[in-house]
């Protein structure tokens, strides 16, 4: 099992492969297999088990065009068995910045979370009406 | 050690009941002593490392009139000696999404990271300008 920071990185970044690919079927195998799974899209709430989160990466990625979609400033982070990236995601559009959760499962990093939302520093092109209390 | 959703649940609560009391003393003990700590302000990039975390919640605290904020809608998920936590965080402006992770440290759950982001449901007076390509 390897668990270095840049084995961790290795599989983040294929998540953002299969993104930028619009490849479903490599996403998925980047995710564990169980229900214990959850995304938090950019603006919308949490969806919690396997289909909800399944159903939800099969639209954005049908619906994209070109996902074009590039993964920057990684940072992982190890605790024993569960290990989250935190990173950039540069798009045509403007930048987002992302929590994704990996555990092992039968050896190997997969995703059990990923959440995004908008990253409004100065040049991006985002709205910055979003920026509540804290 | 006690490892139950509930038991994260609490320690999430009393993350939250700390930021609406104002408590920077409070929420500072709640997290994990390490530099490896890190958060996601809505809107804003990440920070890493001890004293940029803390000081930007000194900030918030201090700057916030009230932090009339709730958690709403908790749910926990444990993964060994890691665990975090999806819940809505909601101001009497609108409604985040947030990403709470811990870890054990000294026999007690604590945080590690936090990300929280504009949760756009319709309903929220949050603008929906931040939706992005996913």
């Amino acid at each position: 099992m390897n668990k270095t920071a840049d084995d961790i990185l290795k599989v983040n970044q294929a998540f953002y492969d299969a993104f930028a690919a619009g490849d479903y079927d490599r996403l998925e195998k980047l995710w564990v297999k169980s229900e214990d799974i959850s995304v938090i899209h950019p603006g919308n709430t949490a969806l919690n088990g396997r289909q909800a989160v399944m159903t939800s990466w099969r639209q954005i990625l049908d619906n994209a065009d070109g996902n074009e979609i590039r993964c920057a400033n990684p940072k992982a982070y190890i605790i024993g068995e569960t290990a989250y990236v935190i990173c950039n995601e540069v798009f045509p559009e403007g930048r987002l910045i992302a929590t994704n959760i990996f555990k092992i499962e039968d050896g190997a990093w997969r995703m059990v979370h990923h959440q995004a939302g908008p990253d409004n520093r100065p040049g991006n092109l985002m709205s910055s009406e979003n920026r509540l209390v804290h």
